[in-house]
């Protein structure tokens, strides 16, 4: 089968487009900024635009696009195709994008949040690249995770699964905005790591070099951790080191439950490369079971900031394609 | 399609043979003692020869055998087909018990492991009918557990995934002979209850009217917990709300990973009923993110100890089937 599908990868700060034929090979990526000023109308056009524009470079007609992807924040009703709120697009607030967008292109279009089709991006062309089952952890913010089981996404009976980040890690632990106590996600994210320094710093009085990055910048994330600790700090070691040992714990609930070929971290803390993968390979190892070696591995992303994109090319592949890519 | 498949669970005691047709109708049920003492060849033996007997009573032949389901406790090697060891039948290791059957009884074989089984039972005859995802806890001696998504089981990608009592629920927590600590099945099952009661009484010295229980029985398991409970014995009452707390953690993970419609409680500690049922849904709606109602409901298993031998047929039918049961 000839023809491509469009990725869309739809963010608070820029739209970005792909193109990939059916190997799963990108044809032409193209990104502008997100008109959010302009409003949802705004936006969905610059989405039906921005493709259009893709097209014409590579020398496509419509005629030949497959099906359109759309990568989104949420969240959303992938049922119904409609975004329920991007909290960084002001307004967009029940938008029925995937109807909208496939209107605007004239090909069936597939709706997926931005977190379900990093990990199929990863898994269709990235690090997880023939793996049977794979997980993604993307650690911002907070923490997106997305889990493919022998090439399909994993959504849970009501669309609301593959939330690693939400998982209790400890019992009446820290609270967390969902309502939950002791979430993964409010130890090990980017900013988790920030936030508890920022603690042990003001609220504790501790020691720190930390304490000076905290007052020029204003806040700390984990890559001011890190460095710190590179530095010899001794609370930026303590604050990375407990961060690393919650996300062990994940892993190992993720080896248990879902027995992975492999884990794939992305996202801000894993800019960090081996200084996150090596503890924490040690860390899983150690809090694994010993009953039998892990067989799940844990490694970097490898399509960066890209993998949402793919992913949902990859989507439309899946649902629209002739067959051979599902 | 006519024709029947065959259930067989192989237990420590019982060897049970069940015929489902493909409506998942049982048509008829045996039970035979495990004769572990004729070593291997005479549990096999008496496997091939209890099917023959049920299939001769319901006057069947052979030839309307569609497929044989086994379940077995293992670990197993479900690839090959082979029984790694059962630790209630000594000198049962490396059996490639599925060959042996398939050829004693003339049919294709699947072999299950017994957890993954019931879970499969109960999805397709027994509360869990009619969900799209189900997980199911047996809550033993340890916790037996089988996830279905979609009316697949979910196995891993290296078979042995569904370890819902291996997660972890309190890090650096009790030592599990897994290797691990603070898995789930070290403060919820049968027996967790009774060792964490005992400990209590014995070397913490509180006072309770277990210590009497404990004294003329050897030792306590979670009936004598419930009992005492119901008594008015407040260290019973610890030791209960303890374990469903920690039971409750799990269902909050079950529910942020896989986003089950259903998760189904069986085995021992089960038999308490709404005893379980009503503090564990309090716990679980308590922890559960406020962001949104549980959507996962939380149910006893209805099918009691038949539910590995329904699922071993069921299985078959899944396997060896014209597809209808798929």
């Amino acid at each position: 089968m000839t023809g491509v599908c469009i990725g869309i990868d739809l963010g608070g700060t820029f739209i970005k487009f792909a193109l990939l034929d059916e190997g799963m090979s990108v044809r032409g990526k193209f990104q502008s900024p997100t008109p959010a000023e302009a409003g949802p109308d705004g936006v969905v056009e610059a989405m039906i635009s921005g493709a259009k524009k893709l097209l014409d470079r590579e020398g496509l007609s419509g005629g030949e696009v497959v099906g359109v992807g759309i990568g989104s924040p949420g969240p959303l009703d992938l049922d119904a195709g409609v975004v329920i709120g991007i909290p960084n697009i002001p307004g967009f607030v029940n938008i029925p994008l995937r109807r909208l967008v496939s209107e605007g292109l004239g090909a069936p279009a597939v709706l997926e949040n931005d977190a379900n089709a990093a990990a199929l991006g990863e898994y269709l062309c990235g690090s997880g690249e023939g793996t049977s089952v794979m997980v993604m952890l993307t650690l911002g913010t907070g923490i997106g995770s997305g889990i493919v089981i022998d090439g399909r996404l994993v959504r849970g009976a009501h669309g609301i699964g593959a939330e690693v980040g939400h998982t209790i890690v400890e019992p009446e632990g820290e609270p967390c905005p969902c309502g939950q106590r002791g979430c993964l996600e409010r130890y090990t994210s980017a900013s988790a790591l920030g936030r508890y320094a920022r603690r042990l710093i003001e609220q504790d009085r501790r020691d720190s070099s930390l304490a000076d990055v905290l007052r020029s910048k204003g806040n700390l994330d984990a890559a001011d951790v890190n460095e710190a600790r590179k530095a010899g700090d001794d609370l930026a070691a303590e604050v990375w080191d407990r961060a690393v040992g919650y996300l062990a714990v994940g892993c190992v609930n993720l080896a248990r439950l879902l027995d992975p070929d492999l884990i794939v971290f992305g996202g801000g803390m894993a800019k960090a490369g081996g200084d996150l993968m090596e503890p924490l390979t040690e860390q899983f190892k150690r809090l694994h079971w010993s009953i039998a070696e892990p067989k799940t591995t844990l490694a970097l992303a490898s399509l960066g900031n890209d993998a949402g994109l793919i992913g949902a090319a990859g989507a439309a592949w899946k649902q629209f394609g002739s067959g051979e890519s599902r």
